[in-house]
């Protein structure tokens, strides 16, 4: 399933163990469970973070049963649309799992620099007006790109896990008043994305200078970037990439 | 001052007899009566009914006050943003009345035909999968434009008032899945715009003709149109136009 989400009203994606907090992934396990009438176990491309949304999410689950991917989709649309939507719903190969058998996640954030906050925006963007040098953040950009170990912008690695992650675009482009960043990588850590983005937008403010990103990346630690964190409503899962496609 | 809202959890613009009744003109009264020391009586070029959003609105008011514009601008923004904005305060002449001073107004209406509804988008527009035709639509609104008795398309004319607007345009467009209906006229009757939409919705549908518009505009009463009315929630009141520019 490619699904689409506005995050506004989910604390994220993941099920939580309490029951009575809302996470997408629970409404549709719920939902799917009852459909195929049996207990189906999501595996999903990105864990979204409370807030953060999906236009392009994909999550997958193994059944017995032989539901019609359409009818899969309308239900999931009638239930739980407008709010979560499956843009799509197909029978994968047996081998396919939405988490591992990803190559590529793209995310993009959205930061509005306007004087007045965009009432028909306002869920989807940060709204923070300034004007941040452009420039400044490509490069500081820069030196983001490709692989490192990204442990200065990851909230908990988790025990003896890897940070090394391969980011292999980085695009700042102005929009109008908005500054739409975009982010390719093979994996992201948690709130990596974010906070790669509450670095950039300092860098623009001129608060912090594009060399003192590399400095933050090399100490490999989270009280480098001293937990800057852009607010969740700015970010959305765009796109996952199966296969060896890369660029 | 030129306002945007987000008019899903407003009863309209209009303030009702029951305070406990949430509408955009009593936010706003109070907000800026309580800035300027003064009960003010806010103008507004269109009163927009519950559920409808606005991009342009416009409102004024007289006070004895020296509160800058810019205070009361930000004033707005900072206790009714993001969901009402002022996108612009000024000082108006002596003759300006944001709703006797305007010469026309343009709503937009947007209609969602894809599959799967918008997440992003939902509040905003009305979700609708099908296929209306564009070239019958066009056709139908031909007939319309124009100086005419629009009754049939009017919920509470009020009576002895005149029911005559000018209809200067109407035009759709195809934008990706969604058909944008913009409208521009002197002034709107009561629902006029979602009554219109969906009249040619229907058109476009093959469940009426172009002619049939042509003869429920000529019944000039509420029931040739059978109470046909779009949802609120794809409206929004796009700019209001004054002085003599006209086209």
């Amino acid at each position: 399933m490619t699904l689409a989400y506005d995050g506004t009203d989910f604390r994220g994606w993941a099920r939580q163990r309490d029951p009575s907090i809302r996470t997408v992934e629970a409404v549709l396990t719920e939902l799917v469970s009852r459909l195929v009438h049996e207990d189906v176990r999501l595996s999903v491309a990105g864990r979204t973070d409370a807030g953060v949304h999906a236009r392009g999410q994909v999550a997958s689950f193994r059944t017995a049963s032989s539901v019609a991917p359409d009818r899969l989709r309308e239900a999931v649309n009638s239930v739980l649309g407008p709010e979560v939507v499956a843009i799509r719903a197909s029978y994968a190969p047996d081998a396919f799992d939405a988490r591992s058998s990803a190559s590529a996640r793209e995310y993009r954030y959205v930061l509005n620099t306007a004087t007045a906050p965009d009432p028909f925006a306002a869920r989807f963007e940060w709204h923070r007006p300034g004007s941040p040098s452009i420039a400044r953040m490509r490069a500081a950009a820069q030196a983001l790109v490709g692989e490192h170990d990204f442990a200065s912008f990851c909230r908990h690695p988790g025990s003896g896990k890897s940070t090394v992650r391969d980011l292999q675009r980085l695009s700042i482009r102005l929009d109008g008043s908005r500054v739409v960043f975009s982010f390719r990588a093979n994996a992201f850590l948690h709130q990596m994305v974010r906070s790669l983005v509450a670095t950039l937008v300092a860098v623009g403010d001129g608060k912090l200078d594009p060399s003192d990103v590399e400095r933050m990346l090399s100490a490999r630690e989270r009280s480098a970037t001293k937990g800057m964190l852009a607010p969740a409503r700015g970010l959305s899962l765009d796109r996952v990439i199966y296969g060896r496609r890369r660029r």
